[in-house]
């Protein structure tokens, strides 16, 4: 297949790397402020190291990637909330020409679901979105094999970074803003951590989730959420003596109706399923069927991630 | 999709109870001794009641099945060694005439792999085998996704029965043939063990596994087992003192050429990753790009596996 990748952080790098392994090429490449397209594919270690070097991937505007040569758009730009832009435009401008859509931009799917659904319906092209949940991990298309209508609840560990925190924290008693800076020399949290803390990513995560179970078009103003900022050494310690430990813990219960979504700090056993440790992921399925699925694996990083969008884009060839 | 169904056990019967939620209909169905076929529809219903109470599902003789009316043929009959009839030929028989077919039984998957490929090959029917590795758990279509050359290694608890025995016995330091018989009693081990205890089931897995990574076209006879039944309640005690159990673990490694299957008793450490306890299965795969990934769940149970042959139905839709 032919890609156009919008976004050159590092899942878009990555995507960029790894396509030609996967026997596919890449026509288009942007990034907020330049582009560039070539019908037979770019060369992909000259344009990463222009990036690289200049700061730019070519002289084109970025405005221009939607109208390149591709069978595929890879929506890579980072994830915005309410609407969802410029993520959004470019999969509209896609879906509109009857391209594909894989996004790994958690943005549309989770702010504008049914917007998103309605302009799927009205094109030839697909939308994917496997990377936009669990990194690696292969939640959607398991919630897909399984039949959506057969999940009745998911639950989970939802973002890296907060458990990176977490798990430090009961490990070392050291304090949050100590082991957040940690983090931050590591390269785990991002300068501004924001989204990672507070319960927003793995809110948007559970969200997309919820929209998948139900079709009812969720955003996060309808989830339920509180983050890690204000959980003490103490805390940790007093669960421990109790057997157990602190995770953020995202879940999604699916009912008659809209779903309810809610993410914040839990107890969980210290041994138990969900206490995964480090950077770790892990998504359980309750179902009808299939009993209790557990799904554990990254659940971020530019390999990891662009390993999932390519998987959608094999699954649309 | 219309099914027809070889094999009347617990997995056969569930395929029949399951497939109109998920917007197919069993036109025929097999037992060793008897079949019936309805072009419109077997009545479930009835010919369940039917195989309860007569022990028989109908009065058509069951090597007809394969020449009913139908676009999949479910091959659910147990699973045997060597030449792996009669499912072998059941399979042959409908890629002959063009039908797809999805596999519960695993000995055309695991001894005649690279026939089963040729005939696939020469057929309009495509064969999808989930339900074979890991019941319930998404192993093959995850690494359907990943591609199976992106995966270097495959390891796990594959069997629910020999799970079940080694917990029991660590748990309660009772010994093997005390827990099996308790197993029976619950239903959890069947009258006859063997391929649970001495590592046949997790084995044939392990070689389909083998198979799917490298198409090298192993079989039984290729891998290295070992089963629980020499394993002690003082072996147990002593590797919980180092905190450690034992489980029953399958590993797969690929490289040039053809891949090892070894299974056999390893000492894990009690709270890891591959300790699971109970019936529960987990299989962990090692991947280039997207790290390790764990999928656990139930490995076994008529339900839960037919979950995972009514998915392969969905993807051949």
């Amino acid at each position: 297949m032919r890609l156009a990748v919008a976004g050159c952080g590092a899942v878009g790098r990555a995507v960029c790397e790894l396509a030609g392994a996967y026997g596919h090429r890449v026509t288009a490449l942007s990034d907020s402020t330049s582009a560039v397209a070539s019908p037979n594919g770019i060369d992909v270690e000259t344009v990463l190291g222009r990036k690289t070097e200049e700061g730019t991937v070519g002289d084109d505007d970025p405005a221009s990637l939607p109208e390149a040569d591709y069978d595929v758009l890879v929506e890579a730009t980072p994830t915005t909330l309410g609407d969802a832009d410029p993520g959004f435009t470019h999969v509209e401008r896609a879906l509109a020409r009857d391209a594909h859509v894989v996004l790994a931009n958690k943005g549309p799917v989770a702010e504008r679901y049914e917007e998103l659904r309605a302009a799927e319906r009205e094109s030839e092209g697909e939308v994917l979105f496997e990377a936009t949940v669990g990194g690696a991990i292969p939640v959607l298309s398991t919630v897909a094999d399984l039949g959506p209508e057969n999940v009745t609840a998911a639950r989970g560990v939802l973002n890296g970074t907060a458990n990176f925190i977490l798990s430090r924290m009961a490990a070392e008693g050291l304090g949050y803003e100590h082991v957040l800076s940690e983090a931050q020399d590591l390269g785990v949290a991002e300068t501004d951590p924001t989204f990672d803390v507070d319960g927003t990513d793995a809110a948007l995560k559970c969200v997309i989730l919820a929209n998948v179970l139900s079709e009812e078009g969720a955003t996060l103003a309808d989830a339920d959420v509180v983050g890690i900022t204000e959980i003490t050494p103490n805390a940790l310690s007093l669960a421990a003596e109790d057997g157990r430990t602190i995770r953020l813990v995202g879940e999604v219960v699916v009912g008659d109706g809209n779903p309810s979504v809610r993410v914040g700090p839990r107890l969980v056993p210290t041994n138990g399923t969900l206490a995964v440790s480090g950077t770790k992921n892990i998504v359980q399925l309750q179902t009808d069927h299939a009993g209790e699925l557990n799904l554990s694996g990254r659940g971020a990083g530019g390999r990891e991630t662009a390993s999932a969008v390519l998987a959608d884009v094999g699954r649309l060839s």
